[in-house]
């Protein structure tokens, strides 16, 4: 097990991008918390935990939900257990995820499923699903508990939505979107939403910090999607197309597969046939559908769509008066769309 | 997938134990909920889950909770979303067990893990964690969110407990029933606690429905284990001397381990072995290490043990002024027993 756990790395803290600067001290608390504070007894999960939360991640939901408290009268105790809970249920949800998507890399590293078996990740999933409730307790507040169950719901819905529409190609821009939002913005705008609720903030500016969020989350959705189209495997941490390769249809394969192209066809019956599958010529179709994706403009007009959102985002931060922390928000959102220039 | 669905059986209600004939109205509007209103559109889900709650189970954690909830002022609209909250809980922890445990068959049915597949049970119990907490937050509650927090923090650390501890012959009897506390009764105790927490009862009286709900379950867990010796396959719905062939020590094992015979050392040793697995004499030892618990006096043993529960948890019923409500909960709580008479 030792060897599996990296030591941990102050250096990492200190390589953060500029706008997490200011938050370096609630982010060292946060990771302190999830690295050797979630366990307090030498149980099995202690090893596989550390492992999680010591492979990576940037934290970005903790910080937007830092950002917006500090907008919004200041980063409280209650934040900490926020972005805490948040953190936990992205991770619980990934793990889950890799199980149902039988993923063996996530951020270039092994996925617990892949390390141990399916049954340690369904229980380590499901422990902090429970460590996430258990913050959300201590909150004392129902309103953020309302909105975390409905997080819980939209992530279910989402991932159920992504394993039953696989392959088909007849799927909407609404639909796509939609997934988006419960897959991924959902605990975003969670996130945003709770930490103005937690500063007593106005309706107004509750709805707009929910916002920001959610149209983040969508762009940050878009740009995941086209990464996987864009990156190399080193980047990528994975192998590049799984999306389109397991027949989940992104935006890149979406956008190329609706133009008014005559390829596009060609792209639709390759994807429907599954890249005639079980036969020798596999990996020919399936290279030919990423390079149709390619040839077709899908990741350009797929990135262009991440801009649009990441727009939005930055419409509505109007609420927030203070300069500094309004241009923090402004390159978070920018952040996203940075990974993809 | 339909001819996988039963029809729903209205007899089935008409079949409760007399103890639960006062019940019907609200355990039938609690079945309504689970089998048909818990999924509004045509998903991949909604055949699972009306497999599910038509499979059966006896509604025991829900009956409790109306029956404190009758005890201590009335059944409200409130404690009918806490009863389902807590058999959904309840459900959905079975689901991701029975991955964990690679079960094939429960209560005389396949499991969804046999049925479907590993990753559609993860969804599912996901699913159904998810619904729990949208209950959560409309009971507008922080005590009780705190309570259920706790109780799903209970189930993880039982599984893992039991998971960890496996052919390890040297557990405790208190380490027996704290897994028996973590895995079953802290969901029991919850449903009563909530129950009268949700009817304003003095801090006495919310310690009392929770001891009465906390040794009940502990019971209903030393039964549970007991019938995996001395049931018969058709009776149990699945095969006898499960727990036991997975490495799984429960209290009949427990006691003939530690009886003070020179065949406990002979048990014991089989066991540690894993029955040799993979070899020849498998099926033999196994059948061996089975008899000796019997020989042993192990069952009996248990049963005494399940009805000392039972006594304790009867004698925390005398907050309860209404004598035919107090009947009730003694019935309640002696047909736990009824099972393995």
């Amino acid at each position: 097990m030792k060897n599996l756990i990296e030591k941990f790395d102050e250096e990492k803290i200190l390589k953060r991008p500029g706008f997490l600067k200011i938050l370096n001290n609630e982010l060292s608390v946060l990771e302190e918390n999830l690295t050797s504070k979630l366990i307090d007894n030498d149980s099995l999960l202690q090893g596989i935990v550390t492992y999680i939360f010591q492979a990576g991640g940037k934290r970005l939901r903790p910080a937007l939900c830092f950002l917006i408290a500090k907008s919004t009268g200041g980063i409280t105790s209650k934040h900490i257990k926020l972005a805490e809970l948040t953190e936990l249920i992205h991770t619980a949800s990934l793990i889950h995820d890799d199980i149902i998507d039988s993923s063996k890399l996530r951020r270039g590293k092994e996925t617990i499923n892949s390390l141990w078996n399916d049954k340690i990740s369904v229980i380590t999933g499901d422990f902090l699903f429970a460590q996430a409730s258990i913050r959300l307790g201590e909150l004392e507040n129902t309103e953020i508990v309302k909105i975390y169950a409905k997080v819980l719901s939209d992530l279910c819905e989402g991932e159920i939505e992504q394993y039953s529409s696989k392959f088909n190609t007849d799927i909407s821009w609404e639909y796509y979107i939609k997934k988006s939002t419960t897959k991924t913005a959902s605990l975003f705008a969670a996130a945003c939403k709770s930490a103005a609720l937690l500063n007593n903030q106005p309706d107004k500016v509750v709805k707009q910090a929910n916002d920001y969020g959610l149209y983040t989350g969508i762009a940050f959705q878009i740009v995941d999607d086209t990464l996987d189209f864009t990156s190399s495997s080193k980047d990528l941490g994975k192998e590049v197309g799984t999306d389109l390769k397991q027949g989940i249809i992104t935006a890149p394969a979406l956008y190329a597969i609706n133009s008014n192209d005559e390829r596009a066809k060609q792209l639709k019956i390759l994807t429907e046939n599954r890249f005639s599958i079980n036969t020798d010529n596999y990996e020919k179709d399936f290279d030919k559908a990423i390079g149709l994706v390619h040839e077709l403009g899908g990741c350009e007009k797929a990135k262009q769509l991440a801009n649009d959102y990441i727009f939005k985002a930055k419409e509505c931060l109007e609420f927030i008066t203070n300069t500094e922390l309004k241009t923090y928000l402004i390159k978070a959102a920018d952040s996203i769309f940075d990974k993809i220039r």
